[in-house]
């Protein structure tokens, strides 16, 4: 077996669904271990309480003059749910054809207990780390992270750092080592059109009542142009080209269409005119509906018109946009647009920023050089952007002002957040290599 | 407590849900209670058993020479959710203020079950019925009565009549007499557009994806122009003006638009451009969304693409418009107008014709005197069409040949197919009388 599997092994098997309530001991037992497990492999641990799941933190004997690097990761998952339709049960790891099937696998233990299998080599080898570490791993990620900020702010002065790394993005494919330099951003928000104070019958009144379904869809349906462009006055103001470097990094990448269609399973990709599929969904922003209901949606029918309909939006946004200037904008144009005879409700939803890195900083390129030491010089290291969100990586620059170096191990299928979550095990491999070359090229 | 009413309240508790398969037990005790009580009170009775819920049906002793008339009623009930704005429990008959609060009070086993007293109580005073009676009550008119065509067809000799009587509509207001000589009639299908094969996480593939929500909002809002007139081509090929008189009788009926707003409790209203409130609900084809629903509607958000999203549509029908040529027109547009990226299926549902029949004939002119001798002679009787549809109507003159009179006693605030139901005591009373004038007046 692949040295270090068995101790990933141990921790998939931990539950460790941090909002699920019944789910906290498990969360709590895996920190336990992870405490343990610094302590064992010669790192200073702590067990940081916070008002959800705690926070551990291990670190090495900090010296002057030496650069400081925060690894995070996070030890929670999603939900497992739906339990059917997963091949082997979600919290026993089972390995098929090279790779580890369990809920978290990918998303994140597999990516952070890689990074603790490089430093437990190190260590091991009787090598000092080459770096002051801190490597912090948080239980509430997929709920958030609503403790993570304020635990920065509070701890601002020994968690100062140069830069904070993180694997838990993808790779653009298997064997080719891939630096992610930026991230959409996010702003949320719900919409609710009241319309009668009672649902009606709507063959008594229909005709004389605006429907709130037939409301929200209108005021839906504003949203976009036909072409894809977004119709919301202001929205791209923000919004810069792509940089020509960029723009040639992602030609590279070769033809992305046919294998985003048989990820999605879409019957057709469809998305903005005049844009790569890639820079859809990683230089464009977006305008989604989560969420739309109202009425009758269960077997038969019942001609109702229901007194209300709702909607949840997302947009997600790219550099320089700013989510408290979007949400402004979209609030504008709700109101503008909403139909007659029903009541606009605007109910604020969370939000976050967009990020971009420069690739071809110093720290940048020290990050590739670690990459081309652990997937070898086959490929080039392929430079992208990704769709998602990282909230945190927000926080670090604004808490702690540093630079997130993003060197994902994720594969296209490995099912985040799905059933079947699967991490390969030579992910895990590339992932101990790529951390004793990253904290070898950042010192 | 006025006589009758117990009875009224017992049936009242079963919560005889056609749509709902969970409820099948309950529908059977309600058409068990009703063959039960025919026989105690003298008439014979009979259950016939359908693919779906039983038909039950009452006759006296038929002699020649005397006119049949069947009087139709439905045992079956709407769901009641959303159960929490229900002031008492939806299926625990409750009197206040001179009303009955539960869901079926209205529609329509208030009203049937005035019927069946007004019957029993000239059978208890030794009296004969003045005409051959056929009391037809079934359990499936909430669901679109899909049986009662193919039994009526079936029993076409046994259930020959002159007319029927329906008590399912409503007064214009309280102690007015209202004859209802006009319906609308109804064509219902279900959209659904299919996305992505699974939910798809909105940051990594939102923008190179078309979102079956957006897809729906965006079909959705081709139904309509801006000022309310349907957008289908075709759509009003078949409907006919107003006639003068009919006009001339629902002016007389003064300003409506205060009441309907207070009875819907919209912001406002809002409708065609052109026409009435009246006209608007009673004489104008409508298009409906009385369900639309996609992705994540619980709480908070869910940063979700979801595989699907769905509407229910109906469509009400004014003379001379057919359900098939609507839905095909309908169906003609969907598939022109249907958005990109996501595939369309339609799943047609239930329709129903629209019906008029003359209320200045010899059988509306009886049914006139009837309605004056329940409702006294102050107020002149009420001319009037309803925007609902009741589909069997058309279905007994297919297939039996026969006007029906539609005599109903559901005021404008009674809650048909909306927490709070409710039906008058008063309502109840008048009904009692009405069944006695209205066999009188027809023998």
């Amino acid at each position: 077996m692949t040295p270090g599997l068995d101790d990933l092994l141990t921790v998939l098997r931990f539950p460790s669904v941090s909002t699920d309530p019944k789910h906290k001991p498990d969360v709590r037992a895996n920190a336990d271990w992870l405490v343990n497990k610094f302590r064992a492999i010669g790192l200073k641990p702590e067990l940081h309480e916070t008002p959800g799941h705690p926070i551990a933190i291990a670190r090495n004997e900090h010296k002057p003059g030496r650069r400081t690097v925060m690894i995070y990761g996070h030890y929670d998952v999603q939900p497992a749910d739906p339990l059917n339709e997963w091949k082997t049960p979600a919290f026993e790891p089972t390995i098929r054809d090279g790779r580890i099937y369990c809920r978290g696998s990918t998303d994140n233990k597999g990516q952070h207990m890689a990074h603790l299998r490089g430093i437990e080599e190190t260590l091991a080898a009787g090598e000092e780390l080459p770096v002051n570490l801190i490597f912090l791993i948080e239980g509430e990620e997929e709920i958030g992270s609503p403790n993570l900020k304020p635990f920065l702010e509070a701890h601002r002065e020994e968690l100062k750092c140069d830069l904070v790394a993180i694997s838990d993005t993808g790779m653009v494919k298997e064997g080719v080592g891939t630096f992610t330099y930026g991230l959409r951003g996010i702003a949320c928000m719900e919409v609710r059109l009241h319309g009668p104070s009672i649902d009606l019958h709507s063959g008594i009144f229909g005709g004389a009542v605006m429907n709130p379904n037939t409301a929200i869809a209108r005021l839906a349906a504003t949203l976009h142009h036909d072409d894809g462009r977004i119709a919301i006055d202001g929205f791209y103001d923000d919004v810069q080209p792509l940089q020509d470097w960029e723009r040639k990094a992602w030609q590279g990448l070769g033809e992305t269409n046919h294998e985003t269609q048989h990820l999605t399973g879409a019957p057709a990709l469809w998305g903005e005119t005049g844009f790569s599929e890639l820079e859809q969904r990683w230089a464009r922003p977006t305008a989604e509906i989560n969420g739309i209901g109202g009425g009758w949606q269960g077997a038969g029918s019942k001609t109702v018109i229901p007194r209300e309909a709702m909607m949840k939006l997302s947009f997600r946004l790219v550099p320089h946009q700013h989510p408290d200037k979007i949400l402004a904008q979209v609030e504008a144009h709700l109101r503008k647009h909403c139909p007659p005879g029903v009541r606009l409700e605007i109910i604020p939803g969370h939000s976050g920023m967009p990020y971009v890195m420069d690739p071809h900083s110093t720290l940048g390129q020290a990050a590739q050089r670690a990459l081309a030491s652990a997937f070898g010089p086959e490929h080039p290291i392929a430079l992208i952007r990704e769709g998602g969100s990282i909230p945190i990586v927000q926080a670090f620059k604004d808490v702690l002002g540093v630079e997130t170096l993003l060197l994902g191990l994720a594969l296209p299928d490995c099912q985040a957040h799905a059933p079947n979550e699967n991490f390969p095990v030579s992910s895990f491999e590339a992932g101990v290599k790529l951390n004793k070359a990253l904290l070898r090229e950042l010192a």
